[in-house]
């Protein structure tokens, strides 16, 4: 079976769902263009995500996808939030910020039986996750109604892990990706791998389709995507200008200079490693800090000075994600940048 | 002019140099069989040198490649030499190693008058360098005799610089890539680029030919990357089993194990950046530490703990590069793997 056969779109493309940076309208545009378009959903509590959903039913009658984390719920840790806090001080005093203004807890949700109440609702034909998979309760529930399941490998080992939970496709995400790293068997990531190397072992291991991710920016990336294997391709930082994208004006401007041919791994604004544009605080403090709390919980303490510092048009503490290849974002539509991306197909 | 025309050669396939692995029999065989083999002469003194490239003269009509390091020869720097011994103390004791036993001194020489001068006997058509570029006197004796000059980038910024400098083609050095990373004017390895993302914007920053190099290991591989606008690829791991190379029984059984799965950039075996798999010495004290020595100066203290380990069978100590796709290693003859790699650029 074709992936296309498999998720019932015309085109093995899938759009990246990107959290913070797009809603319904890009997975709309996608999906209507014949790709797979995605509705990320970490950072939507249940009354916007139905919103949203209900956006998507009433716009595009293809199947589209819906994303969510699934993270073990984190403890709150009084200690290491205040070191967290000590650390980010200079800054705060810089910017006037009073750091009992900080608001604790979680900036992104895992997948919950609430989302899945939301969810069977509109009954989506695909869904995928982030950081491995929920419970299997929870995933039967989303099989339950007949929903593809996809989630993302960046090593063998979590392939064939996820082969064996039941997974119709696996997204097999190299390194160059943009935004969280899926990686949920490990937290190395110096040894994490390249699209090149971890694509083609990843086809070799498993029999399920697997859909190629990172460092695919055009139809030639698809083609050679799909010269070493895939099934189809994810694809996110390109589509970051799109019309349809919420991108801010100083993400957009990163994403257009040369600041993004240096992108690097950060833990600094979540807990978890995720892939954006060198910026001041990654250079000062990382981007890579032992002292950073566990995810979802290092965003609370930096949310304020991404908020001051954005106020004064300055990125330097704003999570500019991107993956290493940003040379295919265009201020073009999504349906344009899809159809461009499928002529790697031929 | 295709890369064939520039090279020489039938093919456009270039076996990495690969010092400590391989002499002039790998060269040897790669050349006669339409690609361009690779004679590494970083670890060779003049006199060995010669012999090599004599023994490839004399079996071998076609065009091959002689490669150099070209770093800086650093300062000894005693204490930082002593606080390494003292990291490494606990091991040496474990193999009752005497510390005043080590030799200092490099291990890894870059290219010089004397190493010109052997050379020049030989006019090599190739000549290819590592870690930027020589003094643009060396670089000139070199291109006096008429040989193409090749050297590796691994981001959009060497790649300018070094085509600014008048080399004829450049290595697109992705993060997949085993051993030594060519890195020269960046010492940040966490904004290193996968070949995915760094070979297409390589591409099209520059006007000369450009040949992709980390994770290619079979003709799928060699299709994707031309797919992504390389000129040619250069192949290292994969020719890491085949007959004509002298990589050694442990490290052959670490290629063949599922350990091949997990490589990191370790700079404890030399002082610089350099993929190989994960061992317990690499676990236990890095893979990367601030402590190590500056290139090439870590390689002797660590040399008797690898002696006395592999004397062992145990590769714990010792430098097991490779690439993050060591799928494509096979006990066959160098000319069938250049020859099979060959059925990706139809």
């Amino acid at each position: 079976m074709t992936l296309q056969e498999l998720l019932g779109t015309e085109l093995p493309i899938i759009q990246a769902p990107m959290a913070g940076v797009q809603g319904s309208a890009l997975a709309v545009a996608v999906s209507n263009a014949g790709g797979l378009g995605s509705l990320p959903c970490a950072m939507l509590e249940p009354g916007a995500m139905r919103r949203e959903l209900f956006a998507i039913h009433s716009q595009c009658a293809k199947p589209y996808n819906v994303n969510f984390f699934c993270h073990p719920q984190p403890a709150a840790d009084r200690g290491r939030e205040a070191a967290w806090q000590a650390a980010l001080a200079p800054y705060y005093a810089e910017f006037g910020i009073d750091a009992n203004s900080v608001v604790p807890g979680p900036a992104r949700l895992p997948f919950s039986a609430e989302a899945a109440d939301v969810l069977q609702e509109f009954r989506p034909s695909v869904v995928s996750f982030h950081f491995g998979l929920p419970s299997s309760e929870l995933l039967d529930r989303v099989k339950g109604w007949g929903a593809k399941v996809l989630s993302s490998a960046t090593t063998v080992e979590e392939a064939l892990w996820l082969e064996e939970q039941g997974v119709d496709a696996i997204i097999a995400q190299g390194v160059e990706a943009g935004g969280h790293r899926g990686m949920f068997l490990t937290t190395d990531i110096s040894t994490q791998v390249g699209t090149f190397a971890l694509l083609p072992q990843v086809v070799r291991a498993v029999q399920v389709p697997v859909i190629a991710a990172g460092g695919i920016a055009d139809a030639r990336g698809v083609a050679a995507a799909m010269a070493l294997g895939a099934a189809g391709v994810q694809v996110g930082t390109a589509y970051l200008l799109c019309n349809e994208v919420t991108t801010s004006g100083l993400h957009r401007a990163a994403l257009k200079s040369e600041a993004a041919r240096v992108t690097a791994l950060t833990n600094l604004f979540t807990g978890r490693p995720a892939r954006g544009i060198v910026n001041r605080v990654m250079r000062e403090l990382g981007p890579m800090s032992p002292l950073a709390p566990a995810f979802p919980l290092a965003a609370a303490a930096i949310a304020p000075l991404r908020a001051r510092a954005e106020g004064a048009g300055s990125g330097d503490f704003s999570p500019l994600w991107s993956g290493q290849n940003a040379s295919g974002c265009r201020e073009i539509p999504a349906a344009q940048l899809t159809r461009e991306l499928a002529q790697g197909l031929a």
